[in-house]
Parts: structure tokens; sequence; C-alpha cells
């Protein structure tokens, strides 16, 4: 066999591995039977182990090093770069490190689970204690001269540093606040009465219409699923299984049906890849960032725009009788409220990018040694009084509300808000070509989808985000 | 490293991989998009692979080898004298064989589930075809001296034979249509009239009385968890994740009921296995007719019996108001009426064997190259005819109606009948032991659960059934 060839099937490999590992994290958050959750750990630390062998072995690195002398097709020399890149990296990190982090992200994933149902960050921070400390590590392994916190970062957003976001969120940090402040001095906002906080929303109707926006963005399809867990997420399990997983809650309909327009826009972005780049490392997004935008535009610029509810409110009405009384102004002006609220991922566009602040700030400087776990609640009510006027009544609905830091994502949130960012910017470059409003007052996002696949979707992560 | 220690890290890896098998099987008969059938298959056959390789690794058996010698515990002779006999078998099978067989079995899957839908057995017949040559080449690999029947039957039910199996067939097939023929002539199976098929039972109480006989089986635990498929079926991903899948039918209240009792038992069989034996080869049911005979126990012996539905009848009545007009006597006549029918896992206990002899009959005769895979839709209802008096409409209730052919289970049927005759040997047993029939009446399934787990379940595969 050729080295090519060599590498064809380690990362043919390396992909059905990768899909195992995402399938037994799929089932872990959404049929697990409870007392499993050790058992799986040890599944997917087992796993972990075994695609950190492969990728760290020194003859994989051998392939790689000649490969990269070679003149190859654009495919072949994005796949050897790609992999370049990762193995740099993995190859810096003991096994040991990588098998005992997935088990730990096991065990505190449950107990975030445990504590945010009691109530109670302490049963969480032994946990994050760790979880930080491995992390930490982790990052002296990868590059002992750098900022801890660019070196996790970049491996969310490639090239991606402190130093580039401070200066952007500062502005956010500035300008945010008192356009928020303008909203609600406006004689609009001041004058509307709520509308949809007394109706009722049954469950099945909102499984409806979670099925309805699923299908506007996806099309009909036999390559997705759509289940249910306490924490909405998408994960691809193999080039034609890729997933989305929703939280109906009890009146509240437009949480769930945003949280499958922004799932539905991150499957979007995997179920466009190109054929041509299945069952390689490049079979996946960008980047964080890049994949984020791609949810964010569903779920802010398309999905609750005016024109999409134009086109969408008599049947969101045959579906909740309740909104009969309701005119289409009372109820556009309600779903986009601004509010500074507590909880991130039911916040508007205009409050969110603050919830994200916070959690950077907070994160970096555990990495940072400059404070301590167990202020944690605290420093995050302060910051939340700060920042947006509002302090949780308790953790559940402050400090241990994201599921994130359980399973070690540090440096992974501000790829929120630079998704945000990259979401405006693209829509903005679409509506220059073409009147998509027009398009979404009939129900039509075939342009947006086709733009989207053919300049960002179809390519995978041939090229940086 | 000792080589018994070295044993022990192989054995708990194997028993990772057989639970990510397991779940990668599980996932594709409950929830996996249609068009993903394929990777699916890819990623089965990866995982057989890697098993078959680890199994066969010239480094295992030597190991193996070297502690045969040995003076070990209990459970350690057991453990390696179980891989010494797989091993043995496995080595005589080429990985090619098995990868390729693996990819085979997902694709006649797939080709079955069509094929059944559209009422085809040609769509299927292809498939089949090559499931039974890869079956005969498999049965020639490991004893090439043996009817390729008794090596297949040996895998599931190991040390049977045809010889064994004849004369116990026999003499089912002379006196159970004598049975049948007796209780359809006595007066009470004259007089009764039909009470079940005209009311309703909505499948959310449906539903409900599932939940009820699997607590009322395997307790509250957090070990299980239940979902939906076609074909109803249990499966171990881990020591403590033991999963059943059910499948609910408007109108035939007592399908799911009986199924989630059958599944039930085989489930309790694997939750009951001994924490020593935890995560290794042993750690599973002791054959497979065994197994039937758990599963059948709770079906047949317990909850079809005149004991427990004197407890659970009125529940019953409560979650169906339909019954308010059925009398406990009619009720528990027609649940248990016998009638000659199509389809097996809706036959009763006096006509069940016939059905398991006619498949048993069918494929050792494709085995043996004695009938051709196109007369099996004629064949197959000839049969049908002549033990049990009924034709097939069409190719989905007659021949294309089980699973098991699509997923190379040749040599399988008859562990159904082996295992129904055990359930009866067992439950005879238990009833000279203790007033099982007193406790039944009110509910009471502690002293069966117990004689089971301490006698059956806590010993895995120890030791041969």
């Amino acid at each position: 066999m050729s080295a090519l060839q060599e590498l064809k099937v380690i990362d043919r490999e390396l992909s059905i591995l990768n899909g195992i590992s995402a399938l037994l994290g799929w089932d872990k958050e959404t049929i697990l039977p409870p007392q499993a959750v050790t058992d799986r750990g040890e599944h997917l630390s087992y796993i972990s182990k075994t695609i950190h062998e492969k990728l760290t072995s020194p003859h994989l690195f051998k392939i790689i090093q000649s490969l990269s002398k070679q003149k190859l097709s654009a495919i072949d020399t994005a796949i050897v770069k790609k992999y370049h890149r990762e193995i740099t990296k993995a190859r810096k990190i003991p096994t040991k490190h990588v098998e005992e982090f997935a088990r730990l992200t096991t065990h505190s994933y449950d107990a975030w689970v445990r504590a945010r149902k009691e109530k109670k960050f302490s049963i969480f921070a032994p946990y994050l204690h760790k979880v930080i400390e491995m992390r930490k590590k982790e990052a002296t392994y990868i590059n002992p001269k750098e900022h801890p916190y660019n070196v996790l970062l970049d491996q969310f957003e490639e090239g991606m540093t402190i130093d580039e976001l401070d200066p952007v969120f500062l502005q956010l940090k500035d300008e945010l606040p008192r356009l928020i402040k303008a909203i609600q001095q406006s004689p609009r906002y001041k004058n509307q009465k709520p509308c949809l906080g007394t109706l009722s929303f049954p469950l099945e109707g909102q499984q409806k219409a979670n099925l309805d926006v699923a299908t506007f963005i996806l099309g009909k399809n036999e390559r997705t699923h759509i289940g249910t867990s306490p924490h909405p997420f998408m994960t691809r399990i193999s080039f034609d299984d890729v997933r989305l997983s929703t939280a109906v809650r009890e009146g509240q309909p437009l949480f769930s049906f945003t949280s499958v327009a922004h799932e539905s826009g991150h499957a979007l972005y995997e179920l466009g890849i190109s054929p041509k780049i299945k069952d390689t490392i490049l079979c996946t997004g960008a980047s964080t960032a890049l994949h984020e935008s791609q949810s964010r535009l569903w779920e802010n610029q398309v999905c609750s725009s005016k024109h999409f509810w134009k086109y969408y409110y008599s049947h969101y009405q045959k579906i909740f009788p309740s909104l009969q009384e309701t005119s289409f102004d009372e109820f556009y002006f309600q779903s986009n409220l601004v509010e500074p609220s507590l909880i991130r991922i039911e916040s508007d566009e205009a409050t969110y990018c603050l919830h994200i602040i916070i959690r950077y700030e907070l994160e970096r400087a555990l990495l940072e040694g400059k404070i301590k776990i167990q202020d944690l609640p605290k420093l995050w009510n302060a910051k939340y009084q700060e920042y947006l006027g509002v302090t949780p009544k308790n953790d559940a609905e402050g400090v241990l509300q994201d599921v994130h830091w359980s399973d070690g994502s540090m440096g992974y949130f501000p790829t929120y808000a630079i998704g945000t960012i990259y979401s405006a910017m693209l829509y903005r470059v679409m509506l220059e070509k073409h009147n998509i409003k027009k398009d979404l007052d009939h129900g039509d996002p075939q342009f947006i989808k086709d733009w989207l696949q053919k300049n960002i979707h179809q390519h995978g992560s041939m090229y940086l985000a």
C-alpha cells in the first residue's frame, strides 16, 4: 500500500471511531439508564483512548511527514495539512491524560445534572476543579509558552486569540447596554402588554411546530432524527446520520421552536458537506464559530424575522388555537422581546453576547488562577447584576445553567459570540445578492440554503474559517 | 503484567467492544435514520472485525494456552475455558469473512424490512441466498466433517445436535395437533364468544400496561430503558444498561403486553448476573435456549396464568374502561385462546412449537441444499397448511415474518422450542418448592425472582446450560 492509501484506511477508521463516540454521547444524553453513567464513561474513555492512540501513532506521523512533501490533489493536500496540525498537537498530550479526561467528564456531567437538579453548585464544584486543572495541564502540554486560554480557544477557533477577542468584546460591552436601554425606552416597548405567558401551548403542539421548522430548514429527508434531552444539541454520527435533540418546555413554546431552528442550522451544515470528502477528517464544519454562525443565522436572522412569521403565523395559530385572539404584530413583537434575563439559551439577540462575555471573563480568570472555584456563584451573580441588571435566585438559574464546563469545553463560549457576529455578516451579504425577505414571506428558504451550501457547507473543513 | 492480568485487560476490552456493538444494533433497530443503514453497516462491520481480530490474535491464544495449564480460581478457570472454546472456533474463520458477513447482514436486514413492507419475498431472496452461502462456508471453516446444521446450532446451544433434536420435535409434531384438536372440541371452547377483538385499547393505555408488567418483573430500577422497534427485542449494552424494545399495535393489547413480559424475562436474566463476573466473557446468559426459558417463563407460566390475572385484571380494567363489561373468566379464556394462526410471535402456547418446527425443517433443508431459495414461500405455505391448517395470504404474514434469517441466525429457531420446554421444567420445580400460585394471586413475584437469581441468573455463563 502507498502512504496515501494507508492514510485513507486510517482516516476512515478514525471517522468510524469518531462516529461511535458521537453515538455513545448522543445516547448518554437522550436515553441512557441513570445507573449506567459509569459504564458509559468506560466506553467513552476506551474509544477516546483508541482514537488518541491511532492519531498519535509514530506510524501515522511518518505517513503524514512523507505525504507533506508530495504533490497531491487539493483534497488530499487539505487532509494531510489538517492531520499535520492535529497530530502535532495530539502527540504532545499523553494518552493517559486523554483517557482520564474522558472518564472525568462523564462523571462531571453526571454531577452537573445532579447539582442543577438540587440547585447546589457545591455538588459540581469538586468536579469543575478537576476539569480546570486537567485543562490547564493540557494547555501546558500543547504550548507551555502561550497563554493557556489562547491554547484552548485555538482548539475551537483556530488562530483566534484573546488579543483579538478583547477589543471586540469591549466594544460589545460598551454598545449593547446602550442599545438595550434605547429599546426599553421606546414607546412601542413601553406600551406593549405581555400576550404569550398566560396562554396554553400543549407539548404535542410544540412537537408539531418543531417538526415544521426542522422540515422548513432541512427539507424532508431520511438522514436525520430528532430526539429529546435536557439540553438541546446536534451531533454527526455518520455521513447520513446527523441528529438533533430538543427540549420541550411547558408554557415556553418559542424556546423549543427557536432551539430546533438553531440545531437544524447546525445539522444543515453537516448534511451539506460534499460526498467528495465523506468519511475524511475534512467532513465536518470548519470551526466552532462558523458552525455557530449557521445555527444563529436560522435562529435569529431567518426564523425570528417578520418575514418568516408572516408566512408561518397562520399555521402556528392552527396548531395553538389559544393564539386566535393574538394579532400578528402583538405576537411578532412579543416573540422578539428584548429583556435582560438570567438564562443564556432563552435570551434575545440584543442581550445574548453579554451572557457570553460573562462566561468568557470567568473561565479565563479561572484558568489564570485569579479566582477560586468556590467563589464562582458569587462572582457569576455579581456580573449578571453589573452587565444585565438581574440576579439569579439560585445556582440552577445561575452558574449551573450551561452543560459546557461539565464536559470541559473551556475556550468554547466565545465562539457563540463570534458565530453570532459571523451570521450577521453572512446574512448581510446574502441580502445584497437576493431579495430574501420576499422569499421568506412565502416560506421559501431555498436561496439561503443554496447560497450556504455553495459557499460554506460543501467545503467542510477544506479551508480555515 | 502476568498472563492473567493481560487476559483481564483484553477481556474488559472485548466486553466494551461487544457493548458498543450492541448499542450500534439497538440504535439501528430503534431510531437510525433510514438513509444511514449503509453507514451503520460500516460501523458494525468495523467493530465486528476489531472484536474478531482481538479474539483471534496469536497473543491471546498464547495467554489462554499458558493459563489453561495453571491452577486458577473457579471464575478465572471458567473464563479461560470459555475463551479456549471461542478462540478455537473463531480462529478458524477468516477476519475478512466476519467483516463481510456483518456488512451483508446490515443490508439483508434492510432488504427484509423493505420486502416485508412490500410483501414481496423476491426483494429479500438474493440477500437470503448470500446469507445462507456465507453461513454454510462458516460451518465448513469451523468443522468440515460435521453436519453444517450441527455446527450452527452449537453456536447457540452448545452440544445440541439434530440427532438429539429430531426425536423431541417428532414427539411434538405427533402430540401437539392432538392436544389442539382436543381443546378445540371441548364444550368451553365451542361455547365461548370473542370479546376482545371489537373493543378499544388506546396505545397510550397499552404503554401504561407495558410499564406495569415490566415493573412487575424487573422492579423499579435505573438499569433499563424501554424503546420501540418493529420487532421486540432485549439487548445488554453494559452491566448497568440492559434494554428492551417493544412494538405497540392498535387493537392487539395483549401482543405488546406479553412481548414486554417476554423481553423483561430476558432482561431479568442479564440484570441478575453477579457483579463478580461483571465485564467478563461470563457476564451473559449461559445459552440461547436457557435465555429463552427465562423469557417464556414470564410470558407463559407467570403472566398468562389465571393467578397473575386475578391480581392484575382490575388494574387492567382501569386502564381500559372498554373492559368493564368483560368478566374475568371471559377475559382470561380469551387471552389464552388456542387457535392455529399465521404469526409465530402472536401464537399461543399450544401451537407455538409447530411454528418453530416449520422454520427448523426449512432452514435445515436450505443448508443441506435440498430446497431452493425461490421455492421458500411455496414450501412455507404448504407446511403451514399441513401442520396448522392455515395458509398465509402474502409473504409478509408468511415467510417474511421473522427478522432472524435476515441477520443470519440459522440454527437459532430451535432454541425457542428448547427454551419453552426448559421453562416448563423450571416452573414445575419451583411449584414443588413453594405455593407460587398464592403469591401471584397477590401480585407477588419475589419467590420466582429469588429462585431464578440464585439458581440461574447469578452464574451468567459460568456453567453450560
